[in-house]
């Protein structure tokens, strides 16, 4: 799922986003869209989809995350997570309730519980406790949602690196029955290795007709990696930032497009790529375009790197289908997180 | 023509241009583009048209306005102009026949002879002796142009706002028979009445079957007020710079779009308009936009304004193709420059 953080998935415009990239499916912001423009200007619009203009699925993530990074700013509590605006200062106050109805006015496809995103590292004693607390808000957060037949709310296992506090909150959030599970708390500074053998444990117990979401994964490697451990959604900055960064991702590696050797290159940034942006720039005038500031520059970037990663689950959807994951994946995955010489 | 400074016109992409915008003629700059990427960069690349994707014509501005403008950085001398470049304090120098250089290596399609764009306000003195220089330096590009088949060169008439200045510069350029002129030198500071005296007076001189541009003008009414002097073609960073700046054009004036009066308005920027952004964002949408820097708040704003200044100049063309001018101007003319309430 490309990232509508602010309602715009940065320097694309809806219209791209379905007939260049063919994104299925993007991913809004409920801390964000809550403080700007609020959820309740949202919901006179007609919801999300209206507001900004796009009729495809939406899936809101729950503010959980953004609400425990505002470190200093916030205090968890029993009953849900007082904070202040990063903008300015105001103060507010996020419960599983609270966070239901504001994703409810916003009307997106697919909602999050509430959940207390524990910190890396942190002791186990830490991680099961705060994962209590997030159980128990996804029970509040299941009864406040009634909307069910038009908003999907998943469930969001925690439990940190401890294999047996993932199990534990699986188990508990099937009892709960959700229509699908998120899996959170993970790509926040541990290894790949515990991060695989997380998700490798959650393929297991986990139920497989339902779908599961890798919350804030990751890069391309990641992305195979785990759809190897049953992974069915996945949504990450890194191609729209890094791209604005000039980091552009390819089945080749990464290309750092302001690198002086694409001086006078004027081949594209993939000859194999379909994307408007390959199909007529080249390396030498977006390169130009970054070294002058441009926007179109981000632009084309951004375009060609969600035009990638979704192009990626697609050969890899095919793949699974066709029964030849295993060999897709050992034909790509070495060279996919690499940097271009 | 929407101004492609360095080689993009900002946010824009050249798809948007053909397809939304209607553009049939961009402008580049000769200053921007040799110092970067380079004309040398952009011949390799097969031409500005290669180089940008951009398959309509271009014209090129001869980097004389440009290099006036570095005052403290530049120094005039008979045979051209000593630089430095505000980018890296790197020397440089231009000529009339460098100028015509570089430009042949860009391979637009109307070319600009190297001028002195004197400042405003200016004494007669000064401005009857910067316009003998620039008449010797027309001449001097004339002759270093050889490539006229592919390439148009205007002569760019001088002279500030003194009309025997102004109409001895124009008799000279004709003299010497250029396939079109331009009109430097306005728009830096003069009032709207000066202006309006000076193409007033060269619409009497200037030859009737061949092109006038007026160079950096205008607002939408200058648009008008001019093409009734007789003006054919205008370039001005209006258009795309306010809008990036939130100052979007209509027909019934500039809207002002972070105005806290258009926070819950789910109308379009102008309901009878047909861009891309009209037909499918609401003010609300765009404004909340701009107030979380959003990329996509420029570019929606940007290709309402250079399609509102397209269709302006494309109905002004059918009214007097159809000998009705003057009762289209009188209907918008007291509107376009007005703010909306």
């Amino acid at each position: 799922m490309p990232v509508g953080t602010k309602a715009t998935v940065k320097t694309i415009s809806p219209k791209e986003l379905e007939e260049d990239i063919q994104a299925q499916i993007i991913l809004g912001n409920t801390y964000h869209l809550y403080l700007r423009p609020g959820h309740k200007l949202i919901e006179k619009a007609g919801g999300l989809h209206n507001f900004m203009n796009w009729n495809k699925p939406i899936l809101t993530d729950s503010g959980g995350f953004q609400v425990m990074s505002l470190k200093g700013l916030r205090k968890i509590t029993p009953e849900g997570v007082k904070f202040q605006s990063h903008i300015d200062g105001s103060y507010h106050m996020f419960t599983p309730k609270k966070v239901i109805e504001i994703q409810n006015s916003l009307g997106s496809d697919i909602i999050m519980s509430f959940d207390e995103c524990p910190p890396y590292p942190a002791t186990k004693e830490y991680v099961a406790q705060s994962l209590q607390t997030t159980l128990r808000w996804a029970k509040r957060g299941k009864d406040a949602h009634t909307n069910t037949k038009k908003q999907a709310l998943f469930g969001i296992v925690q439990g940190g690196i401890y294999e047996d506090l993932r199990e534990e909150s699986a188990k508990r959030l099937i009892e709960m029955n959700f229509p699908g599970y998120s899996i959170g708390g993970l790509a926040v500074g541990e290894s790949k290795d515990d991060m695989l053998k997380i998700t490798g444990l959650l393929n297991k117990v986990l139920p497989r007709r339902k779908p599961r979401y890798l919350m804030g994964v990751g890069t391309p490697k990641d992305l195979l990696d785990n759809i190897a451990n049953g992974v069915d959604m996945f949504d990450c900055v890194m191609p729209t930032r890094n791209a604005r960064n000039g980091t552009i991702f390819t089945w080749q590696g990464k290309l750092i497009i302001k690198a002086a050797r694409y001086k006078q290159d004027f081949s594209p940034i993939d000859k194999n790529c379909d994307c408007y942006t390959c199909k007529n720039f080249s390396r030498a005038y977006i390169r130009h375009l970054f070294n002058v500031d441009e926007i179109l520059a981000l632009r084309l970037a951004t375009l060609h790197s969600l035009h990638f990663y979704l192009e990626l689950v697609r050969k890899t959807r095919s793949a699974i289908l066709e029964n030849r994951f295993d060999q897709f994946r050992k034909e790509h995955e070495n060279k996919l997180d690499s940097t271009r010489e």
